[in-house]
């Protein structure tokens, strides 16, 4: 099996050490930036790799788009009369919904877009940062549709577990993008919230312990994707937001009333919920 | 240099772990569970236990007290008489203001307390939890009042960097109350609210990332303790959850207006502030 991954970032770098460590030796890679195709040669994790995706689409049969959000449509349209029959493609994307019909619609005949989304990823951009280490243990989800094939489902499944996923998880547009606003997107508006929300010059360094560092990790962020990520899941973030300010005006309240088994309450309830996770 | 650890729980556990690896051979050890003396006893971190502080409070040069906050001040009246001249006493607790100046008032002539806050812990109680490992790198804060004398003051610091500390800091309680609300009470309010704010049976488990994992492993909490420490740093604590909610609230709208460029401006503000750190 030939494949062709676009995109060799911190995901797509990801993906091709892992696809090398899962004993894969034709896989090929996209990348606009020359330096990163000489890298990953470097490293050994694709075979070969190229500025344009002309000369390499026609021939490959499963190819991995780790491309930013709103460059997956075009990516179709671009290239609908160059690939393969029965080429395969999947994604990495972290949001489904906004896109997923539109791009059922144009994908031309014989083609299958088994769409997913692998759970794990870094706060760093680039490939210097890829690892395939960050795969391990972790969710991998499938965005099914009705006019995926079974078979294709399935080898996306195997791939991801050959590549170090622990769990994988089929599931629809509409819930994935319901569950990630929560699991995913607002974790990242806490960070940012948090970190933001710090008053300049008081050595915030020297008072930290451990909570802060795990809470605001995640607000080193690539801004042009997550924009991109939270524009494109609006209605279910804002809803996650709302659900998660009034959590925390419960809490507020029990401050203010001085409501001491109140808090107790909350708490055991959230220590409840962490250790079933 | 005989010390006495008062409370073998999660942090005085630790002490006493780290104290046995610094060198200190004389510690001793009093919980009201005489397993937990015995277990202590096992592992070699105390010389001895005690159920009650009675018979060994007269024979130590320091005490550590690690112990809720609200019982500080009951052990030094409970013990006031009983206490060796010169006797150092240090605490490991997470607020100070509230009760630090009634405690210098009682407390014996000849007598000095140097307040301490460990800036680290775990999510479980109990000596089975205890560990030295995190102290390592973490930070140390000494909160200093007119009273200390000096000498004091750099023993309980040698003592932190002994323990494997990397930073102690001095502090006034007005600032460490102010600082701590932000660094240590508001993340942990935030990793509740996430959490509660689950809707239930949707099997949120196969949809996390390290994200979600990160921001809720605080969320696993004492809430006898942690509801002392929030009522006992109500007014701090409330002016960093407003901020934190000023600062979501300009996401939400950024959000709502869909305006792009606003949202990467808050997260490449989040980003620098996270690399700094």
């Amino acid at each position: 099996m030939k494949i062709l991954i676009v995109g060799l970032g911190v995901i797509g770098g990801g993906y091709a050490m892992a696809l090398k460590e899962a004993g894969y030796k034709e896989v090929y890679g996209v990348d606009k930036n020359a330096d990163t195709l000489d890298k990953a040669k470097k490293l050994g994790i694709i075979k070969e790799g190229f500025t344009n995706e002309n000369e390499i689409i026609s021939k490959v049969d499963l190819i991995v788009l780790a491309i930013y959000p709103n460059l997956v449509k075009k990516f179709i349209i671009k290239n609908k009369n160059e690939f393969k029959e029965n080429t395969l493609i999947t994604d990495v994307t972290g949001i489904k919904e906004l896109f997923i019909h539109d791009i059922i619609e144009i994908l031309p005949q014989n083609m299958d877009f088994v769409f997913a989304h692998p759970m794990a990823g870094r706060e760093k951009k680039g490939i210097d940062y890829a690892t395939n280490k960050v795969f391990e243990g972790a969710n991998f989800l499938i965005i099914e549709h009705d006019k995926n094939k079974e078979k294709n489902l399935k080898l996306i499944e195997k791939l991801a577990y050959e590549m170090g996923f622990k769990h994988v998880k089929r599931t629809t547009p509409k819930f994935h993008d319901e569950m990630i606003a929560f699991t995913s997107q607002l974790p990242h508006v806490l960070a940012v919230a948090l970190i933001n929300s710090d008053l300049d010059n008081r050595n915030t360094g020297e008072f930290i312990g451990d909570s802060y560092k795990d809470l605001t990790r995640i607000a080193n962020m690539n801004e042009e994707l997550w924009s991109l990520l939270f524009l494109g899941n609006k209605e279910n973030l804002l809803n996650a937001i709302n659900s998660f300010e009034n959590e925390v005006n419960k809490i507020k309240k029990c401050i203010e009333d001085e409501d001491k088994s109140g808090l107790e309450e909350l708490f055991i309830k959230s220590t409840k919920r962490r250790e079933m996770l």
